[in-house]
């Protein structure tokens, strides 16, 4: 496996506001100047904004779809993966990456956050849910401040892993 | 579909305290009491403790296995699902229930609340996880004080769906 | 799981003539009689004619389905299993049987057998597919010439596993 | 989706014969040398063979696994996505694929090649599995007579499609 590269995953609503939409494109920008290749559920909103920001620095996207039909896929996904499982892919999309980054997020989201933390895969934090247990915060979803800073503790995550 | 019964599922972590197993027990016999179905993900803590509550009620119990064997089912469920595809088997346990119950839980309980609450599937919690997005917790999980307090909103809840 | 009845699968198309129908309709009826609990996909066709065939000899019927709704069940489904992962869900139907019956047959069905054959699950044929390798037919579907035989072809062989 | 490459399936055992292994490198090869990406299942056999050729072509290789770990991807698989879903996955190396090409083969050769007839998806035999229904031969398997014809049927039939 020396000639895979490095798989990051971003999550996050298919719904978003611009705002929210420039922070993942940029962590997208983010992960392609490390080289890295960006994993997403390939749908709308925080994936395909993540995907533009990716493709335009010339890295490589893929998008695990829920559906029958790559056209569902958005126009910045390269590798379109066509599951049919539904909302079960958000499993897929969560192991096939070696950290995620968590941007804003719907309850969609939060599946794929508990399946990180799960699966012992690091789950970053821009903007997103906050969970906690009993009154006590549950420590495990690592906040970023910015994107930069979410790509480098992913980066930094795997090389220590 | 008249001569279906009530399914509601019961959702938790596969290692818990005596306490939490007490309460888990409790929401099984009151849902048994109702003439509803358990539905739960087969396996032991949480899930066994509510499918015993349920079986010594008489109740008809369904366990949505992770794995490829029926003998990993705890010994109280009478209608193990073997369905082979690992943790992505929670959306079956939620989407086949009308109503979850959270108790305690592990991080797969959280993925579990998420399927709920994006299928529009009432989620009731019984000290479980709490949600928050930008410092504003998120309503839509319905706190319970007890387990008969759990399954009376659960029926309702179908009821008035 | 002293308590759990005997699950057998009933696989085929989801539309079919008359005579298939009838067919289904008594291998349904046969599994009721020795009580043993139905599996199927709960759609149309073969899985309707024998759930209708099991449930007027009182027989207990599974539906495990595709979509994410109970209410494409067909109406003798007892116990609807909604999966939400589509046709990934004919795995769940054969390995939650411990023999499956195979009636007539789509390319559905042809998925079916090979995962029961895959996974040592005993596949039983009414006039379905036959496979073979280089002119060599395959002689691990068992071959039944009628309802009755083929009902108790399963039977038998899970007494011996 | 113009940004998109052509996708061809690859599906065979995981055990197979130097012979066969040699059909499946050149396929791999043949695929490489038209600009399409290779996807599979990801493991061993005629998986790893068929990566193998793509790969020293400098062709692209996608492995979808049915397990937990990337770890388990053979040497030449350049984009593994892990699943967790077992073989339910094999629903998704037929989706993903435009056309597939189904050399030799185990039993989970025959689901695929059961989901793809039943998706529309051109499924292309080289020394795989007939299949017959009441003594009829199902035409359906387009059989090929070498790895260069098998694949120039692949490529034709997804530029008519």
């Amino acid at each position: 496996m020396e000639n895979q590269p490095v798989f990051i995953g971003v999550i996050g609503g298919s719904e978003v506001s611009p705002e929210v939409a420039r922070l993942a494109e940029e962590v997208g920008r983010e992960i392609a100047r490390r080289g890295a290749v960006l994993v997403c559920g390939g749908l709308t909103g925080v994936m395909e904004a993540a995907c533009k920001g990716a493709s335009e620095e010339g890295g490589l996207t893929v998008g695990i779809l829920p559906g029958d039909s790559r056209r569902a896929a958005n126009p910045y996904v390269k590798i379109p993966i066509v599951t049919g499982i539904g909302y079960a892919r958000n499993v897929a999309v969560v192991k096939s990456s070696q950290a995620v980054i968590a941007i804003d997020g719907s309850y969609g989201t939060l599946t794929e956050i508990g399946h990180a933390l799960q699966s012992g895969i690091p789950a970053i934090g821009l903007g997103t849910w906050s969970i906690s247990m009993d009154g006590k915060p549950d420590k495990n979803i690592i906040i970023a401040k910015n994107p930069k800073e979410a790509v480098d503790i992913a980066m930094k995550s795997i090389k220590d892993s």
